[in-house]
């Protein structure tokens, strides 16, 4: 095979930070062979495990959630998500997942996902999420703490 | 405790057919203990695999895909898929997924779906998913074959 | 396609059931479409899942284990489990999974896992699997407590 | 608590190697946050997840198994498989699996996989796995193809 253009793997490897341009945190995972499904391409349930790849080291960054035990106290819980899937995702191959959070109100805030494959060199899917501050120990919803909107407005650079 | 209400184990059984009432394909799944997280709930990824099992379902009365074998031809393709929680599952519990489509266009079809937890005796959650016509072949989408329009009207019982 | 013999669909039902003869527990579960993987049979994994599935409900009848919540206490751990695969799963299909207990040590008991596959009418899988009775306070093996001997025995109607 | 010894976070980063040595291929996967189930660890499961992660790094690295598409003519089938628990794993962790092939018959080849906890420093896991020649085609079992042989004998220095 012969051609003019640059390869595909000349790609110069900014580029995949460029498609995830304004998440400030974003995690990698390979691809699992396993998680194909009869169709040959990744299970559109997966795109779900990525996003709350991304979400979960998205609490760890901003200290909102205790991960470790029996969630007490206010912690985050998710209260609706959705996925428009892009190109289909196939091993081998890696992704990069994005998540960043786009606004907050008086008990919950909304979160972006992205999902980039390496080998495609392409956003696979975006996703949104809303999470709700709730208290498990009253079982309510609970207003947001001001120690999540300092921590979500120091990562985000803004003032939620 | 005391109370002077019904008891809720005496709920009459039709009680979670009305609360799927429209939806034409419905399937049963036990919750599995392993399908609970490290937050002692059903993970959310979980409802998307009900969803899907619904979905399937619905594919497979209508007969709109080949279920065996990698997808050729023209077949149905998830596009969009969201959830609403409303209500965490835990095992042991047995879960009513129902599935309906409440629209067709050119290209693709809308669906609905519903959990219905039957411990809880309550929704769990609520969930919408774009099916896209995709031509396998030409790797492209494709027109809703008249076919699948007929097939759809016959479940729900309307013209599409 | 011509045959003399009986059709496997006229198959009595009770078949399946000798299948698991000597199983004290049986769980059913529905094969879904989402658990079979590129190679279009039910995944390697799914396998110790639904042996999972059965040994909860081992853990359930004889009450060995809390369910819910953090394990604390004296309660079960799995120290080593096997399976072979015997026939491959597709859907549509239904498993029905059996669990018994084999064996009772000072620290440890050992169960064995059957899959019966409805629509193949034949073993799927066969499994082991070592509990050892674990102290998750102290973080050691625990003798096996006399409440367990007595409800394990009681199950499988021997004197372990 | 207060120790003499070498703090655990300064072992040097070849012992993680050491534990992996004779395993020609390793592969490495971050340990996901739900994949820990109610009992807060790893589900048992997802071991075995790993191992195939591994199985299938090695299938690609000795080109005994064709990865894309529905498995045609002789092609490699997994008979059994077990797993020895060690230690649990938790999020956050990432796994080093390495797998390798420690005797090769007339049909079959077994194999040897290994988990280890990069946080904790750990074995978590052990595990063999029998891989038979399985002709798709004809739907049995196959003669180990010669190339197969040499392949294998390859990766692992040896002569099967």
């Amino acid at each position: 095979m012969s051609f003019d253009g640059p390869r595909p793997s000349m790609h110069h490897p900014l580029m995949i930070d460029d498609m995830l341009d304004g998440f400030e945190v974003v995690v990698t995972m390979p691809v699992a062979w396993g998680d194909m499904d009869a169709f040959q391409h990744v299970n559109n349930i997966v795109y779900f495990r990525y996003f709350e790849d991304a979400r979960i080291a998205y609490f760890e960054r901003t200290g909102i959630a205790g991960l470790s035990g029996r969630p007490c106290g206010i912690g985050p819980i998710l209260a609706s998500t959705s996925c428009q899937y892009k190109a289909p995702l196939l091993y081998p191959d890696e992704v990069r997942i994005g998540a960043r959070v786009t606004s907050v109100g008086e008990h919950s805030f909304e979160m972006e996902y992205r999902i980039v494959s390496v080998a495609a060199h392409a956003i696979a899917a975006e996703g949104v999420g809303v999470v709700v501050a709730y208290d498990y120990d009253a079982e309510r919803k609970a207003t947001i703490p001001p120690a999540w909107r300092t921590a979500l407005s120091s990562v985000e650079g803004c003032s939620f």
